[in-house]
């Protein structure tokens, strides 16, 4: 077909469906010193070296951090907190707080915001950045589709954020089993616990999450049973999944467990 | 036109605008022991013939039911209890709990999570083949458009599901009437209760729900009364649901009350 | 092209992207004395000139007020707040209750329910009305993308609705910040009273709200000194949320801070 032709089609259809967009804008840096980076899930980095004194006091945060860390997203918290679990591994910072908004833009599951607190800036920023890196690989065995998710984490020794957030025994093997809706994550809690030899630390139904459509199984335990447990519940979720969603459920990067 | 030429223009169209999706796979049940079947409102019905011990601890379910039933759905809760309300009466099952997230997708309700109880899983697997085949009819005075819904529901006698969620009285009519967003359910409630001699259960509001965006109303009292209120607040609540969106707010089904 | 072409192309298009829609039907007032006009935020205002009396009851109203006004939303509280608050300073009224559904139709924040008390009905759609018109305003520094949204709001003589939702001291200069994603609130809440001397009112976060993505920060003072904080947060807040979302976050309507 003429491409001209082609051209004034496409542009009167666009047009008419009120979807011309213009190109994107690439933004990148915006020449703020606060600015860390992004990352998937429309995550932000972010740094302030020095708090507001008056503003540290309303946000609860122990006096001795003059400089935090800020980790925040529309979509995802397992991922996140398992990248900051790395992330206060690598540096000199703590965990302050981790807040689990009702989010993914529509979705079934949290969005975050996590706070790093550190004596000096350049820990924090570092957390930071180790935060976002990470996420590639943490989002690597979140699977949708249409219908909902399904997100397995997996690490060998748990730290201070997998503590913090949900009672983690730090230095054990620990992983974590999602599924939404909620009725897939009960059925994949059952067949983990069943697959092998594990600790079940804590398990969630939307009651007690930010209301969100998940049911949450956490367990602990020998790495191999931990690792073998979360395997067998992958397997099950993503088949229950692509079957409500009548399509594929693939994952968000490249499955890392 | 000519075919092939629309053809080549809409292969163009599409791929320029991202959505060259593949034609569905049809997938249907993935051959698992656990599945039962999928319905309306991304809904999953799902069985475990027996809940592994420790796993049943953590969700407090009483040891005597080794079997239960799951109903799951991204969109409604109102449908699913009604429809559940069903199944109890049907079979030889309890609910054990109703959890509400928040969700419907970016819509302003909830989801669910029920979970019924049985000594036997045939009769768990038969609670919730009966919820999910009584859902299209309960979809059915459900009405939406862009700018919100409105929900109906009614029944000549109120099991146990309806119990549990909102405290209905057993065995007597019960209706429910929810507008979304929640400015609406406030005027349809005021007009339900003014068109016939009910009696009030609950009034439900977004700090009192999920934060969902409905105000809701349960009423309960003679079976002509009940019907004859939530008739009357339907009228009106499509009514606003119209004008505020500015756009038709079809049933999701076929009404039945 | 030729016109009939262009329509027959644009025909089979629509129709096989399934989004062949019937022109949006106009649908206006409905003819019901509750009705008193819509607005942007799919807001709804509404009014009922006698409450029931067993429903007043359950909506726990104080009995003076017969009438009440009803403001609702789908997207958006503070804009309607600061409305409502304008309207209580214009109208023989009374805040009610103030609700805040997590809303946003899949975005990161929140709907609203708000709730005029009067005693006589003209004065309740009078002050619904005037918060109907005062939402084209309150909507101007409202900026939003594909990532999120930042809100200001700034008034030089906070009144009785922003006093019943955040505890504004009646009489002064009052500004709100919210940054979403909540990291970004974060940040610009820092920036904001850094840039001025005023008083920090409340600080919320996800766990203190309705689980919505934001970080808040509410501020009183001299009325300069709340301006240029407001505005201090407005410019960096713009600009990370434009660094996330890779795109333009402009106003919903015009700024007018």
């Amino acid at each position: 077909m003429d491409e001209n032709l082609m051209e004034r089609v496409m542009d009167e259809v666009m047009k008419k469906m009120g979807e011309k967009k213009e190109a994107p804008r690439v933004i990148g840096n915006p020449g703020v010193t606060e600015f860390v980076g992004t990352a998937i899930g429309d995550t932000i980095g972010l740094v302030i070296a020095n708090v507001d004194h008056h503003l540290h006091g309303f946000m609860k945060i122990d006096p001795k951090y003059k400089s935090i860390g800020i980790i925040g997203a529309r979509t995802g918290a397992g991922p996140h907190i398992m990248a900051a679990d790395e992330a206060v591994k690598a540096t000199n910072t703590e965990i302050i707080s981790i807040e689990l908004p009702r989010d993914t833009k529509g979705g079934a599951g949290h969005g975050c915001l996590i706070l790093f607190g550190a004596e000096d800036v350049s820990d924090a920023r570092r957390a930071v950045e180790v935060t976002l890196k990470e996420l590639d690989r943490t989002f690597g065995d979140v699977y949708g589709n249409n219908a909902g998710h399904i997100e397995l984490q997996y690490t060998a020794r748990a730290s201070y954020a997998c503590n913090k957030a949900w009672g983690a025994p730090i230095g054990k093997a620990f992983g974590l089993i999602v599924g939404a809706p909620a009725a897939i994550g009960v059925v994949i809690a059952d067949t983990a616990v069943k697959a092998a030899n594990v600790d079940i630390v804590l398990y969630a139904s939307p009651s007690t999450t930010s209301f969100t459509n998940e049911a949450i199984l956490f367990i602990s335990g020998d790495s191999g049973a931990v690792r073998q447990a979360v395997i067998a519940a992958r397997e099950l979720g993503i088949k229950l999944l692509e079957t409500l969603g009548n399509e594929p459920a693939p994952s968000s990067t490249k499955p890392y467990i």
